[in-house]
Order: structure tokens, then sequence, then C-alpha cells
């Protein structure tokens, strides 16, 4: 689970003359290594040999096919014994992404069992169950890596629970927090989108072998039992309805993590504004070596929150397109497919390499109290102003109470006095006591008993 | 050229025949009116209305303000004689969307009870209840919308269980299918989608009342309290995380509403194709009077789905502004604020008005089944060619089966005969009943089946 | 439930007070009102009326239709006179968006002239032209908002030229600049956005009247001379390639318009931080009265920056669904044109709102160049060390002073020392002038030269 | 130019073991293989050794640097002797993309020289610089596929200048039109792409070498004059305005690429549709061996339109994010950079795909002259109604005329005859020459002229 914390490792085996953003070395290591793998060629061809091997041995169950056939596939198909370089040229010279596997695996299987191969079935059901498995197999990957997130973010909202910091609204100070507070908040969120992608990627993992129509024409009446078995024997449910234009389940996962995205999105712009020079709040943690510019000797930048927005931003641009590819001619249609092909293992990819950012991002945090509580007292005590207001609300009226304070609160910019000592001079105060009143750990509302609650809640499914 | 200078003055005189999607009377025909009217500025500033209501009556039961003011206000604060107009005025003259009402529901209640009113509360308090509690009532419309076209597509599927149809790939014939299947794929989509809108919706409809920055300071310790009983006062749920950063419940149902939107769009490109003068397979009703054409006196066109397809492809286009919105700085953050309360009220107007849309569609096709069964025959009986190569099959070997079809393609192209009749010269298949393995009744599967098992599920929640 | 089954009842009593981003009382402050009411339905019908009256005007010239009948029509055919109630309730009706004008045409004109309106026309030429005539009067109107911001960062710059404050990347003090140099780079962007949108603007001003299908058969074989004249009438160009199929000019008028606000989200977002509590930089100018929120007295929110991002963010969402719109069916699609009509408006609308909002913005900037200076020290001097490196270069080599330097910025963090302290208590910088080097404001670079040229430059077309 | 021509032998080096669109073997077949070469690690990096010696070569004139060092800098460093895995363990360890590759460069050009590499410069220069170089040189190769699918196009619409065929608007025949012409709009939007790329990419195409920050700080005051100079060794302009954070250009590069993406889009659609089976007119060419289907022998597919689409789908998909990348914080922000570095190399691969696709597409086409003839008189003449309309319009009136072709069309389709048939029943049309008004033939209007002008115009610059 630990994957991408050894990157140069895994990177060793890595080609150099290749590019996109999974491929070149130059954005490589930005993603996680394990999910890389996962999704290469191998992983993907692999998921189709298992499936084609899956759906001998259904077919055999059911007197499809005869069992020595089954037998006999399940023995030697492998994707060990694939040739992928001639993959990679027979696909380039037949322009078909299939049929030089099925040719690979009827050598491997022999004439006689090799004519029982892929029967009854169509190229995209191969795709559509093999892709159904590679994401089944990619969530506890991305599970486990959301939480060590939350495990993460848990443990440092507890331990700021009472750690003081200015809550701000439109970029102003607003009323005080804890900085538990804000790291709760974003558990709460993260734990949602958990919940959405279990949700979602169960959905989508279904064997789907309808035929070339969905029909089951060429496997019926026993189409319907094939497919069920085939899913048990991968662990996959059964899609209830075959047809090869229907990519709702695909596009839903995929906007659920292009959600899931804009939350670590989120939470990395308020790191980056967190560690400005000028706040210095929380920053990622510095190591003597960790170079951040070519020219600049003392840039600390938040590189690794930078990275996982430009992340971030890329996994939310496949999910239009994704959505666009639901929209399929007739009974199936290749370029939705095309699309949504494609789409899937990068989005997977990057949730990985997003999930397992954060968690890295958090655990790396240096947080800084002394800067919080500086930074608080920023505003001379105006975000203490809603305070003040209530208390004297009872009294005076809303209304009136707003207005003196606003008058205050001119007072205070105007003239750089805190708000306690604008207001000290009200003879209407006199009885008041303006030292509590506008001591921001006073006035934290119900925010440690929602850290409490939060944090218990972070656990699993 | 100083245009927006004195925004105030150039409202007053703002024209009654406004533009923009909904406002315009030329395109505004095309939407749900009932979906228009819920989401007018009477019925946003209505639901804040009973918003503020609900918050003065949960602060009264809870003894935080005075029971007779929560009875005044109750009372006297009404929608009804709130004057719009000097809203709309105010609203331009402070450039603030709410202090506006709160200045006349004040005056609606008395000095006293007023001052007891938005107690505790923010802005985006109201808003964000108001917003729940507008989406919750706006869910049964849509719900029945979706309901009536889903009954639709069912008793359309029953009645064309076994109407022939080419079944299509790629834009190619590629098995027979009947009409009844496609219906039935299209009403397992719009089940599924039924599905997510209910449970993203219902996630949606929380009250959010957690104060300025979500801590509940200006209410604690009774903060959340207060918020449920808002909540169960106005039917709805309790939000668990009241920071006012996290919009991801929203684009969550933006995303499934575009994911809804999709479905449509599909359908209705089917549809398009199939009112095509070659194809005429379906076709939206026509009565005397409709014109398609200014110049064209003999059009009739799909204009229904086209329209669908439009309004689709607006709702498309509002979730990946929706999913960035849910990037939001610190504790709140006005910019994600204002996109999400633009479009939530437009998605829901769109999808209300899709839904209905598709009903009518449905309701209103006329459907040609002798067309159908002329054009699966267009191909020459070459759509039957995998059911000839699943029948010699276990004889031939699937390899060799497949390759006598292909020549048998191939020829029947080049000659323009059939596929029965250049197979019928074949001497290994002399002993074949090519008659009944071209009959496109006898391959369709299981799809009957699954006709009847997606309509009886089609029944709701 | 059944709202839209008879959408003319439902109109009827339409809300005049309506929704919508354009329409809605709560959101239409936002906007420019001169673009709203230009894009008003009486601004677009208005423009449909002036097209075929110049399309009469032209047919006469050449002699298709009588001379008499065109005078007629032009002394006829007016806006004024168009019952706007009527045309409402007709487009409701019929369920088309323009014949409901051309029957009302026809009673203005008479049936002698009526029956020579649309000669040769289809209704999408008519909106097409329209389209182009309305963006063309549309366009001085949103130049002259750029000038006027362009004129206020232009003064701005040079005001500012010598403002001393720290240029950041990626969120961290890198190299002092002045804040003349961000004003100047903001004005470099806005400039070329002027010229973009100028040029694709023209691009889209174009007469198109080709006809049901854009080879001109109606009124062959001066088509394409009465398209000329009625362009030259309207002050528009003449489209080269008539089909109504293409909408590429639009589509990239769209992109270009979302390009520029780009640029305005990222300076808003500058602003954001500049008026930070903590930053104090620059801020919206503050009057007595201006309400931040209901509830925190103290509230001075950045509300105009925040506006315009969402404006932004909101054009933005236009330009892929505008592309999109740009694949078309065969020689016409009314799903494509719907959405365009729909999308054009708003984005003029956007953009003009955003140009004036900006300038307004700059206008009504408050700068402190003591908080630039003040916050330029807070990184201790370290801003400075690519300075220092680049001083010691020559004599140390570039590598080793890197490294130098990268220890003392080291040193300068641990201790909370200067960097010139730091550096001081090398002897072998004993005869450098550290006092110098570290002096921000003799490391400028060529930044006043290029405010000066910018600032020159900024003049238009 | 013909890069693509022979993809297995371009593959034949190809990795098999990663993934991601460009580097899988599943879909690099897709696409243009050398422009996947040009953008491929060793061809950035390459790029980026080449901005290197240009920069110490012109710092060198300009007396910045020693003129030795520059010498060995230009002899010495190279990317054939750069060790390419070194560069991909060593970035995946020091999480930098490009100081590793300086760590080399400075071995090659020793510690004299190579202590003057990089000189004044910060990383991102090198590659914005770098990238302008590679767009550059992408450019001539995307407009030679360009101009061979222009060329391609215009040859076939003269051929087809004459070839009658149904226009189709709304899905509904509209106005008979010829082959020629629908490729000539084709053509004309091709044509207008291809001019607004040359000016976006050449706008593209600067060198920018502004320092950290953009102020040329640590080569003032020579700092622009060594950005000309590097421009002009390479071959590229110099940026007017050197900030880091104005991404404005390459996104319009982006946004142009995408509109250009969207006509190939609505061509391969249109594709589509034409080689439906019931439709027939136009074809991808089919060669023996071909296979459509793993399953269905008589498959012949629009493999090759499919395939576009889904490439510009992705290219599409790019553009938004491109967009919101311009979204920079402060004077740089790497979130921002990375996006576009990893989206340019994309588009402009998926660019010259698309561009190669299309004229192979447009080269390789079967056209069916006999079809397009019967499915024009598909609507029994009524495409013809217009016609006939214009012909009685100056005699019955315009509205009188449309009334009694939309009753004949009725009745034409209620009755199965053709509109010639019905109106020759009519005794007010007994002196009218129906034969002639209904010929297809002769209501073309001007489209010949277009053809013939448009093809004319289709050459280059």
């Amino acid at each position: 689970m630990m994957a991408n914390r050894d990157p140069a490792a895994a990177m060793s085996a890595a080609p150099t003359l290749t590019g996109g953003l999974v491929g070149s070395v130059l954005t490589r290591y930005w993603l996680d290594q394990d999910a890389v793998r996962h999704w290469s060629d191998r992983g993907i061809v692999g998921a189709w040999v298992e499936v084609e091997v899956a759906l001998a041995k259904a077919q055999a169950e059911l007197g499809m096919i005869p069992k020595a056939a089954a037998r006999e596939i399940a023995a030697k198909a492998s994707i060990d014994k694939i040739d992928m370089e001639r993959i990679a040229r027979d696909i380039a010279s037949t322009m078909h992404p299939f049929v030089p596997l099925i040719h690979q695996l009827e050598e491997q299987c022999g004439a006689e069992a090799g004519g029982y191969l892929h029967w009854g079935a169509t190229t995209q059901n191969i795709f559509d169950t093999g892709m159904a498995l590679l994401l089944k197999r990619a969530r506890p990957m991305l599970l486990a890596h959301i939480d060590a997130a939350t495990s993460a973010l848990a443990a440092c909202a507890l331990e700021h629970k009472d750690t003081l910091q200015a809550g701000r609204t439109h970029g102003q100070h607003a009323l005080p927090i804890t900085f538990g507070y804000k790291l709760a908040s974003w558990l709460a969120e993260i734990r949602r989108h958990r919940a959405r992608i279990l949700r979602a990627s169960r959905d989508a993992e279904v064997a789907s072998i309808g035929g070339a129509i969905g029909t089951y024409a060429a496997m019926a009446p026993q189409g319907r039992q094939v497919q069920e078995k085939v899913g048990a024997l991968l662990g996959l449910g059964s899609i209830d309805n075959a047809n090869r234009a229907s990519a709702d389940r695909q596009a839903d996962l995929v906007n659920t993590l292009a959600l899931f995205a804009a939350t670590i999105e989120k939470i990395c712009e308020d790191m980056l504004f967190m560690q400005r020079d000028e706040i210095g709040e929380a920053s990622e943690r510095f190591h003597y070596g960790k170079v951040g510019s070519s020219t600049m000797a003392q840039k600390r930048n938040p590189s690794h929150a930078m990275n996982l927005i430009g992340l971030a931003r890329l996994l939310r641009s496949r999910a239009p397109v994704a959505v666009e590819s639901m929209i399929r001619k007739d009974e199936g249609d290749g370029s939705g497919n095309n699309v949504m092909d494609v789409v899937l293992p990068e989005v997977s990819i990057l949730a990985a390499s997003l999930a397992s950012g954060l968690a890295r991002l958090i655990e790396g945090l240096d947080i800084d109290a002394a800067a919080m509580r500086r930074n608080l007292a920023a505003s001379r005590g105006l975000i203490m102003s809603e305070a003040v207001m209530m208390a004297l609300g009872p009294k005076l009226g809303r209304g009136v109470a707003h207005h003196l304070l606003y008058d205050a609160a001119v007072e205070s910019v105007r003239s750089g006095r805190t708000l306690a000592e604008v207001l000290g001079e009200r003879p209407e105060l006199a009885d008041v006591d303006l030292g509590a009143l506008t001591d921001p750990a006073r006035y934290l509302g119900e925010a440690a008993d929602y850290i409490l609650t939060e944090t218990k809640t972070a656990v699993g499914e």
C-alpha cells in the first residue's frame, strides 16, 4: 500500500523514450507507481486473459463448450507467455486492439481448445469485464491510501483540537477556529467521498458478457447464466442490462473521483496559503538538500501541494468527456468506448496518486501554532466583533449592537488600536468584561465537540 | 459606456421582457414552467422567509430567544407581503442580496420581535438551508416526470417486445434486436439515474445553520440542536459538518443530473436517426398545422428531440463549474457560493424540463414497424452472419466458420445477393437449414426475457 | 406534475420577477446593465426586424422583389410596434421562435408588401445575421470597458513604478518587483486579449443569407449579391461560406472571451490575496456604510473581486459547450443552434460585466506601499539570495555560490536572523558590500523599462 | 510528412510495459508517430539542451559570460550523450524535473565552462523556451497534414461538383445539394482553422528568458537583449512580457486546436451517417482481410472515423483545463505550469493525428453517387417543395404558396405519392412545368460557383 514511498526504485525499469503523463520520466514521478503498474499494458492485457479463461470455465460448467477445452484453456492461457512486443507490432499492423491477443492465446491453447476461446463473445465484452476487474482490484489500493489520509487527518485534528487559528471567509478574518476544526472539516469531505467512491466503484464492478449486442444471442438461453458465473469466478457482479451503449456506471465513477479531486485541490490551496512567507502557519516538511529553485537558493516551495493541484485539475478535466462518452449511437459506438477506455485508467491512476499524496502531505506537515496565534491577532481583535455583538444583542437589540460594533471596527482600522481598546472607551460598555468577550479561546462554539465526533466517525465502510 | 457605475439607477428601468435562458420568451418555452416558477425570485426569497421563521421557532423552543418574539415572527413574516420591486432596488443599491429582505422582515415583525430575526445566523446559513428546502420540494416534481417517462418507456417496450429491428454497432448492422429491447435499455439507464438522483438529492437536503464559520459560536452550546430543529421543522436533515467551504453534496447532485442529461441526449440522438427520411422507424407525432420551417413546407423536424439535446448539453456544461466551485478558500468563499447559487436552480429547471420532455417524447412517438423490418433487410441478411457462424462453429471450428462467413459477406456485398443465396451455393452447407439460420426472429437471444424483467423493475424507489 | 403539457397557458401567468442569472434581481446587479438591455428580448427581436428590412431593400435593389414592397417594408416594419406580449404567447403556442414575429410584420406591412418579407430566406439566416449585428454593436461597448480598464491599469502602473513589493512564485518570496511591474503584466495580458477579441469579433460579424441550406437556391444567381448588400446595409461583412452547419467563428469568439475571463479571474485572485488581513497590500475601497456581513460587523470583504471571479467562471463554463455545438449534423442542426443562440448573449453580457468590473476594481484600489515594504521584509532578506549568488558567481562559480546561499538560507530560517547578518559572518565575504547586495531596490532588473514600454503600447487597436 | 503511413515500423522500438494514451501499445497506433516521437522525453530534453546552448552563446556575444565557456558549451553539450536512464532515476529521487539534466550537462562541459551554464536563468525559462521551440517545429508537420487534407478535400469536391445529394437539416431532407458542396463546406472550415492555427502558433513561438521572476534581474540591463538573441538563434520571437504567470498564448493555441478538432469530429459524424447500411453514400475503403468484429464477420465499420471522433473529444477535453491553468498566483505558479506542460504535447500530438487521419480518411473514401441519388428520391420529391413555392410565390404570394405546398406535402406523406403527382392534380398549376420545378439538378443555387471559389482559395498561408 505504501507504494510510491520509493519512486526511484519503482522507476528503475522505466522506459526513456516515450511520452505522455504516465509514460514520461518528466511527469511519471508525480504518480502512484503501484497504480501505474496496475494499469500498464501488461496489467490490462492480463485482465483480458483472465476474463477469457473465466468465460471458458463458465461455459464448460454450463455444457456450452467441452470441459476438456476449458481445462486446457485454464491451464495454458497465461499473460506470462504473451509476447508483448509481438502484440504491439500486430496491433499496429491490424489496427485492432484485441485480435492479436486472441491469436497468441489460440497458439498457447492449441487448435482443439483454442477453437473454443472467446465463444459467443465480442471484443467489448472482454474489454468491459476486464475493466471491471481492474477497477475492482484498484479499489482497495485507492481506499487504503484514502484511509491513510483520513488517519493522518484525524490524528492531526485531535492533536490540534485546541490550537487557535483565524477562521477566514472571503479571505478576511471572520471568527476564531482551531486548526483541528479546519482539519476535521477536510476529513469530513474525504469521508463522504470515500463512501461515494465505494458505492460508484461497486456499481461499476460487473461482468458484462452480453455478446455482440447485449442480447446473449450467441449463448441463449444460457447467456445471463454464463455472465453470472464469469462474474462469480472473477469476484464481480453481473450486469443487469448488458447493452453496449450504456456507460453511466463508468461515467458516475469518473464524476465521483472528480469530486474527490476537487476536495484535495481545495485542501492544497489552503496549504499553499498557510505556507506563504507572510502566513507561515503550516508548511511541507523541509529537509536539508531539498532544492526549490535552480536559481533562488532560499526557496522552500510547497511543491507537493502544487503537484497535487495539477493532478487534481487533470483528473477533473476527464469528467466532462467521460459523461459525453455516454452518448453512444444505437446498440454500441466505438467513439464512446475509445474515450472511456482511455479515461478510466487515467482517472484511477490520478485518484490513487492524489490519495497517497494527500496522506504524505498531511503526515509531513510542519505546523506553527505560534504563527497561527500571531496571525489571529493581526486583525486587532476585530475577529471577535460578532462575539461582542451577540453579548450586547439581548440588551441593545441585534441591530443596534451590529451598528455599535461596525463603528468600533471603523475606528479600530482608522486608529490602529485594538477592538477592546476602542470599545473600552464606550461608557455603555463599562460593566462588560471585554477581556473575556474578546478572547478567541472563548468563542469557538461547538468546534471541539465536532472534532471529537468527526474523528470518531472517520473509521471506514 | 460607464454602464454599471450606477446599477441602482440602471435597474429602475429594467425591461419587463428580459433575457437569459430562463427569462427570455425566445427560449423559456423550452422549459418546464412549474420548475421555472419554483425557482423564480419569489420562490427563492419565499424559502428564505420560511427558514428565518423556522430559525426563530427553533431558538424559542430552546429558550434562546423569547417565545413571544418567535410567535410574532411566525405570524407576521410572510413572502406575500414582501415588496419585490423594493427588494430589487435595494439589492442594486446595497449590492447585498440578503440584507434588503431582513429589513422588510424587521418592518413586518416590529422592532421588538424583529430584533430576534436572523439570531446568530449568517447570510449563507439562510441561503444554504433555503436551497436545501427548494431542492427538496423540486425533487417530487422531477421524480414524477421521470416516472411518467419510465411508465411510457415500459409500456412502449412491452408493446414492441417482438417488433424486429436492426441492432447496430458502430453505425453498422450487427445483430437483430426488437424495438422493445432498445426501449428497455433506455429504461434501465433512466431507472439507475432515478436511484442516483434520489440519493444525491437527499444528501443535499440538509439544514445548515452553523453560523458565521460553521462552529455555531453565536449559538453554542445549542447550535447543533437549533440546526436539527430547523431541519425538522422544514422537513430537512441536519448537516453533519456545517462549515461553509464544503459544497460536495451540491456538486454531487449537479453531476448526477448531468449523467441523467447525457442519457436523454443519447435517446434523442437515436430518435433523430430513426426519424430520418431514409430510416423512418420512429418519429415525433405530427399534427396538421405544425410548421417545421419558414421556407420548406415539407419539413417534419424532430424539434422536440433537438430541443432536449440542446437542454441536455446546457445542463452538462454546468457540471464542471459546479465541481470547480467546491474549491473554496479557508472557511468560506463567496466566489464558489455565487457560482453554485446560480447553477443549482438552472440545473434543477433543466432536469425537470428534460424529464417532462422525455415523457412527452415517448408518449408521442409514431412507430413504423414495417420500416424497421425493411431496414433490417437492408443488409441482405448479413446481419445474421454471427448466427450462421455460431451454428457452424462446433462443426468447423470457430475460426474456420468466421472465415467462411467473412468470404460470404464479401461476396454478398460484391454481387448484391443475400447471405442465404451466397451460402446456399456452398456444398458443405447442403444439410444446413439456412432459412431458419438467417431468420432474425430466431436470433434474439434473451431479449424478450430482459424486457419483461426490466419493465417489472421499473417501479419506483 | 404534467407541467409543460400546455406551455401557452402556463406562460400567460409568467411572473414578472423571473429567475436565471440575467433575469433574477438576486444576481442581475452583478451584470453590466447596458449589456443586459442590449441582449434583452426587445434588443434581439429588434435586430431581426432590421435584418428583414435590409433583406427587402437588398432584394429590391437587385430587382428580386418590387421596389415598392421594399419601401413599404422599410417604412412600416418596426420593433416599436411589435407587441412583445403577443410574441411571447404565440411562441409558446406555436413552439416556433420566429414565425410569430413574421406574422406581426406582415400585418404591419400589409398583404401586398408583407408577401415579400423574408423572401428566399430561412429562419436561421435571420437569426445568424441578427446575431452578427448584435455582436457588432456589443463590440464597442466591450472595448470601451476594456479601454477604461487598461487606462486605469496603465495609470496605476506608472504611479507605482517604483513601489517595492515582494515578487512571489509558488506562493513563496522569489525576487523583489515593483507593484507597477505586476500591474504592467496584467495590462499586457489584457492588451493581448483586446487584440484577440477585436479579431474574433470581426470574423463573426458577417451577414449569412444562404437560404435554407446555404446554396442561395431560392435567390440564385443573385444570392451572394443579396447577402453582400444586406451586409453592407447593416455594416457587416458577407460570409464566405453560407452553410448553416459551420459555427467555428462563433465558437472562436466564445473561446476568446473565455481567455479574457481567465485573466480577470487571475487578477482578482491576486487581489483577494493582497487584501487579506495579514497582507493588506491593496484593497477595494471601503466607504462608511458598506456592509460585509449580516453578522460580522468588522468584515471588509473583497466583494467586487469575488463577484468577478464567479462571473469569470460562469463565462469559462460556456466555452466547451460552444465548441461542442460546432459539431452539427449534415447541412444544419437545431441542437447546435439552440445552444449557441443561448450562449452568445450570455458570454457577451458576462464579458462586458467583467471588463467594466475590472475597470472599477482598478480605479477603486486602495494601495498600501508600507505594507508591501513590510511584507517584503518578511523573508528576512532571503528574497535577495539570487542577487548575492549572481554577484558571487563569477568569483566562486555559480554552483558553489548557490550552495553557499542555500546554507545561509537554512541558517537564517533556523536562527531567525537576516540573510545579511548570516552572510556577514562568512570571512570570504568580508570585502563584499552586503548592504548594497541585499537592497531590493537595486535588484529590480529591467522592470521600470518594461513598465514604461507597456504603458505606452497600451493605446488601442 | 507521411509519417504514420507505416505505424508498425515506427512502433518497433515501442516499450511494452507502460501505459497512458501515448505510451500504451493499445492506443498508440491511433496517433501520428512523428508527433509522438517529436514529443518524446528525448525530444523534449533535447530542446532544453538547445536552449541552454543558445543561452550561453547569446550571453557570450553580449560579454556576459566568457566566450570560451560558450564555445565549450556549444561543443560539448549534447542530447546524444545524455544518459536518459540516469535522468529518470535522478528525477524520481530529487523530485525535480530539470536539475538532473543540468548536472549531466555540467559534467559534459567541465567545471570551467559548466559553471556558466544556465546563467541568470530559472528552470521555467528553459521549459517555456523549449516548449516554444518544440511547438515551432511541430507546426510544419501539422500544417503539412492539414494541407494534405485540404488537397484531398478540394480534389474530391471538384470531382463531385455535380454529384447530387440530399441536403439535410435537423436530420430531414431540406434542399438538394451536391456532394462537392458538402466537401467544400468542410474545406472552408479547415481552411479557416489553418489560418487560426498559424496565427496562434506563431504567437506562442517566443523565447522567454526573464529570469526568476520576469524582470531579467540577474542579467540586467542586458536581459531583454539576451532573450532576443536566444530567440534569433532558435528561430523564435522574443516575448514582450516575460512574466511567468501569463499563459494566454499557450491557452489560445490549445483552444484553437480544440476548434479544429471539433470540425474534424463533425466531418467524421457525417461520415458515420453516410456509411450506415441504409444510407451507403460514402464509406471508408475496405480491403480484403480487414476485420470489423471478432464475432460478426460481415462488419465493415467506419473504424477510422470513430477513432478520430474519440481523439477529437480527448483534444477538446484539454481546452478548459488549459484555460483554467492561466489563472496563476502572483508572479509564477507551478500548478498552472504543470498542467500546461502536460497538455501542450498531448494536444499537439492529437492535432497532428487528427490532421493526418483526416487526410487519409478523405483520400480513402469510396463514394456511391447512385446511393446519393436513391436517397435523394426517398422523400418523394418533397425536398423540392421550396423550389415550387418560390416559383409560385410571385403569382400566389409567398404565404399562400407555402400553404399550398404544406397541404401537398401532407397528402404526399399520407398517400405515398410523389410531390409532382400530388401537385399535378391541382388545376391552378396546370400551366406550370412541374417536371422542371421538381428536378433537383435545377435547384442547386450557387453551389457550383462556391465549390470553384473555395477549392481555389484552398491554397496555403
